[in-house]
């Protein structure tokens, strides 16, 4: 099932991206003008494809959210970390990365990828064993964003931090606690990686201890803290903002 | 289904919150610190605490993602728009509002008012035929944030608008067209009204002429759109840092 993307807009992101190889576009029998633009897509680059009853449909990804389109894509290939360090130096940019440690939820997973590429990441670093695999799900919410932001799977977060800093990147934690520096007061131009915790518990202290800052996102409220997808883009886009 | 809340977290939120009454809470049996902390804080408040099965649980909210927690509550209140405005002009704050036209999808409505509240908004403003409902799903996502951020439906959103505008509240819509202003070089001091579209389609036309400007946050990738928690969060804290 994870080689299946769903949804009209994932679909016409996929067929016009450069990420994964569209293999094959199942859409629903008596389209409409959405979904006849997709088949389109799908003849000029000669893909194959297929009209199904919806009840087909269903069965193919076990639910009903599909809006009549599925594509079948190549298994996701993970980039490798140096396709990432490329990504940024042929850029003429300054390196803005993303790493996340431990957010497993899928839907979360997804939006972050999809604000990442938004807010123009190089590219998004997961640990191996303490991340969400790149299922249907993650890639609806993602919207695309992975047809065009590579994701690099490590196994030690802390060594790739080290790798980073060699490179003279700038390492910094999303936190919650007091020591942490307000992320509006903080400087964050220049080259840097930006990481992230898990929903519930945050940074892990061996990830934490090898940041070079701690930030905060001010809580003016009663709740105690935000969606993690959310302070995620709050943070993205304080590095878009002080880079304009 | 409406008047119950699930999940440690938004229990214990609505235990401590002001919003709406605690009548009875659910644990389930054998349980462990957290819960216990629940019964605790129930019984401080002389409320009933029934022992039951997790299958018994399970079935009240017809699923099992409850952690072993539910809390039944009076039903949901909306307030009065004049409970809004109140609550701004005690706060001795510059008002700041946020009004939703048309978001549907109940985890993101969860997300939006949870993200309003650690904002420091003083109030949501959402229309009455076009919102979701207040469901468990909403609560959960809010993470408790209804105990103490009133919610207002109104009638007609653009008459609100020009309610609000005779105080003197400027109202700015977050759009994604050419015409709106870079979120990020506009000025969102002062008393402001922040409006928000549905997650397709975005503001009515109706809607975005009542505005006093639109706003757009700076895309940098391909993909074409944030998801709307995501960028309403944005939106929101970028006020709280302009503020700040």
């Amino acid at each position: 099932m994870a080689d299946l993307v769903y949804g009209i807009n994932p679909v016409r992101e996929a067929l016009q991206g450069r990420g994964r190889k569209p293999l094959e576009l199942f859409v629903q029998k008596d389209s409409g003008r959405r979904l006849r633009e997709l088949i389109g897509l799908a003849k000029d680059q000669s893909l194959n494809v297929t009209l199904l009853p919806r009840l087909e449909l269903d069965r193919m990804v076990n639910h009903s959210h599909h809006q009549g389109a599925l594509l079948k894509l190549t298994p996701f290939e993970y980039s490798d970390f140096r396709v990432l360090i490329d990504r940024w130096q042929q850029s003429g940019r300054s390196a803005f990365f993303l790493m996340l440690d431990g957010v497993t939820d899928p839907q979360n997973f997804g939006a972050i990828l999809r604000s990442a590429e938004v807010a123009g990441c190089h590219g998004v670093i997961v640990a191996k064993d303490r991340s969400c695999p790149v299922t249907p799900v993650v890639e609806k919410t993602a919207a695309g964003a992975l047809s065009y932001l590579p994701l690099c799977q490590v196994v030690n977060l802390s060594r790739t931090i080290d790798d980073l800093k060699q490179l003279n990147i700038w390492c910094y934690g999303l936190a919650g606690e007091d020591m942490a520096e307000d992320i509006f007061a903080a400087q964050l131009t220049g080259d840097i990686v930006l990481v992230v915790g898990s929903e519930g518990k945050g940074l892990r202290p061996n990830i934490r201890k090898h940041c070079d800052g701690l930030l905060a996102i001010p809580m003016k409220g009663q709740v105690a803290s935000l969606n993690a997808s959310v302070a995620t883009g709050i943070a993205l886009f304080e590095v878009v903002r002080q880079g304009q």
